[in-house]
């Protein structure tokens, strides 16, 4: 059997069990490959960061996704920036609301592996969806006004993603969006140190832009540390209202196969420890 | 460099880059390690598998220890089993209330070692705390009637914690308790298949011999997936009373070094994501 590292923090790593390495490829942008592993199923990683594992890939893309999607009083236009595998629109074309996807994906190697290697996992031939490949940084620049919530699901702020935690980023985002509008971004974990400042960098570049900001936490165990944390912007939503939990409420009902994300559980994931309270003061 | 690698689930493993070996010995029961490592301080492993790193260790020892001392209305007489770093020892001892603490530790080669490598970390000589060197199932059965919180502080259920996780020692944490007592203890991460019957087994013998059992989560990097459990259970204590809350309000803001434990943050701890629900369903 052969191993799968990485590192991040000093020599502190992951390693997997590989069986088998099912694509490997240099795109114009990173590595792209998904593993074969011996317990958590099939993985995809790019430029040697793991992305997902087929196991534990529901806590991420539900908590992307139904947060924001469920405190949004009418999640009608959505904006995807990333999320090549299709997991995370998987999860919002679950909500009946949204009448319209616009994704943006930098790689099309990544989804065209992911829908060739992982295919019951993400979805892509919704209809309400169009697909850009671009750099989701020149394609929010153009536009304005126009989003109900836009989801930034990038990998590590090193390589391609670097710009998505970025100052003028989000000031273009806050300009895509539609008035009550919401951005959410994937945020790294609070215990890495390497990512304190782009985490503090993201957190006051989504308060002085949109305003309203929740970060909220996850367990998920194959990113590391098993901590991650994510960001939820709006200048009128809150995703902490009880509609936001009514809505969650009935929304898990209608989908049994939620494993992650609740109603109490959202609320919970927002109450964060001192030591990560700390890093945004 | 040396690599210190411990596996958890197949392949799956944690790797930290070592500095430095600062003491080996192999106890009459495990091998006790003090690692220097790279990222996360001084390490101490127990047959291979991480116990404490200094960095993190503030985690699982506030949270193994404030969430049943702020709920229970009077804390006099506590008992903790293993716990030999000094760390459970070093929160219980904040808590006023607390007048005796008997403290069973089975390897005495652990408590030296942590004395000596980790003078900072540990609390040795409060005068309310009573030592004993041996196991604390034989100590337990001994006890009727004693103790307002049973504090079970031991490693995986495998080698000398073994028994830790079992019916019949369970049943005598039972007998050990004042009326109204509360048994925490720790129980290993909802992501590793191989311990969930396990948690189901301690799970099932809080609930029959003491009943009430409130399972909640914490995030420890340097423990396998990142992500821990632990279980509280009392017949009459209800942890997430108006009473624990207030407590634990004013014990924190007495407490500013506290980093992890809250009161809205162990309200949070026991909202289970679906997926660990079903564990024990």
């Amino acid at each position: 059997m052969n191993r799968f590292d990485e590192w991040y923090e000093g020599q502190t790593g992951l390693t997997l069990g590989v069986q088998e390495v099912l694509f490997s490829e240099q795109s114009d942008y990173q590595r792209v490959e998904i593993l074969q592993t011996d317990s958590w199923g099939k993985v995809l990683t790019l430029d040697g960061l793991v992305m997902l594992s087929e196991y534990d890939e529901f806590v991420y893309h539900e908590m992307l996704t139904h947060p924001s999607l469920c405190a949004h009083p009418n999640p009608e236009r959505l904006c995807i920036i990333g999320g090549g595998d299709g997991g995370t629109l998987r999860e919002c074309v679950k909500h009946d609301a949204v009448k319209s996807i616009d994704w943006v994906e930098i790689d099309e190697v990544v989804i065209e592996a992911s829908k060739s290697h992982f295919p019951g996992l993400g979805v892509f031939d919704d209809p309400r969806t169009t697909l850009y490949i671009e750099d989701g940084i020149d394609f929010i620049a153009r536009q304005s006004a126009r989003y109900d919530i836009i989801l930034i699901d990038g990998s590590d702020p090193i390589g391609p993603a670097e710009g998505l935690f970025e100052d003028h980023f989000i000031q273009a985002c806050a300009n895509a969006l539609q008035p009550g509008g919401i951005v959410v971004s994937q945020s790294e974990s609070p215990w890495v140190k390497k990512f304190h400042p782009n985490m503090k960098t993201l957190y006051n570049a989504l308060s002085s832009h949109i305003g309203g900001v929740t970060p909220y936490l996850c367990s998920i165990p194959l990113y590391p540390t098993g901590t991650w944390s994510m960001m939820m912007a709006s200048k009128t939503v809150d995703p902490k209202s009880s509609h936001a939990f009514d809505t969650a409420k009935a929304f898990c009902e209608m989908h049994p196969e939620i494993s992650y994300f609740s109603a109490e559980g959202f609320r919970a994931a927002t109450a964060l420890p001192p030591f990560v309270s700390r890093l945004f003061t």
